[in-house]
């Protein structure tokens, strides 16, 4: 399954698109960082994200759209901006019929370093090391997108074995 | 002028449609309350929230959108869906090409009842009274929005003014 991850920002907002099944991820397809500037109209740099990643999303066909969650208790001079920014990424893949799903940065984390309390440093170094790529994606924005996705197929994983165990489960009790 | 205010939220979304000129206010057009429910998933009421309000302004043809500014210090329960609500406010009225202004909800109530601090029914009573209704308007949440774009008629005159007063200074310096 083809994932687009979504590090939501208003200034800088990471996209990173990922092919792979649970258990077995497989490449890194493509990372970008969407760009806007502190001092432009906050209407403009909306339109500006929501026509970029509809743009990526249209280019990239991803069967589903992963977007980390926003929390109250972040900085909060940026706070608004980016869970802004998010409800923009939740519609970009919702206006496409694509499922959306939100995680939070310590599922994030403990999905592609085992500890939800890692740093950026030991994410991107373990994206890098998981997509065997050549080198840490630049800038570290596209990074935290990219382990999103890693952790949406690994999470979807898990979820799919729940839901076929459920399966199995009621067809035992159907028998 | 017609404005077309909205008191971005989730669950409820206000959105009041008023015409007027800076300094004579005209007429109610229309309001509406969009509204979800919490259980549901949240890429589906921003979906939802996002057509509700393209299509209220297809509709009402408004020449400027006016939304209430949402604050970290808010509710922490909900702020993060009310600004994400926002996000998708501001980008509607941007989507149709429209000047998108935002306002704090001090600089509303002052505008509509002369106090930062008035309360919400204060809020009504003298949107009740300005446009010469028969009766508040109901849900209380629809009150706050048409408050909004009466606040952005009457600040989009001082802005009027305070622009003439600029050229006319200007035209003085080059005589």
């Amino acid at each position: 399954m083809r994932v687009l991850g979504i590090d939501p920002g208003l200034t800088r907002c990471g996209v990173g698109v990922v092919d792979g099944v649970p258990g077995r991820l497989g490449r890194l397809v493509a990372y970008h960082v969407i760009r806007s500037e502190p001092d432009e109209d906050l209407a403009d740099r909306l339109l500006n994200l929501d026509r970029s990643l509809s743009a990526l999303v249209a280019e990239h066909k991803p069967e589903s759209v992963a977007v980390e969650r926003v929390f109250a208790q972040h900085n909060a001079r940026t706070v608004m901006g980016t869970a802004q920014a998010s409800g923009i990424a939740i519609l970009a893949g919702a206006r496409a019929g694509l499922p959306v799903q939100t995680y939070t940065p310590s599922e994030v984390k403990a999905a592609v370093t085992g500890s939800g309390t890692a740093d950026k440093k030991q994410v991107t170094a373990m994206v890098t090391r998981l997509l065997k790529l050549d080198a840490p994606p630049k800038p570290a924005d596209a990074a935290d997108a990219i382990a999103i996705a890693i952790c949406h197929i690994w999470r979807g994983g898990t979820r799919a074995k729940l839901e076929a165990a459920a399966l199995v489960a009621a067809r035992g009790r159907r028998r």
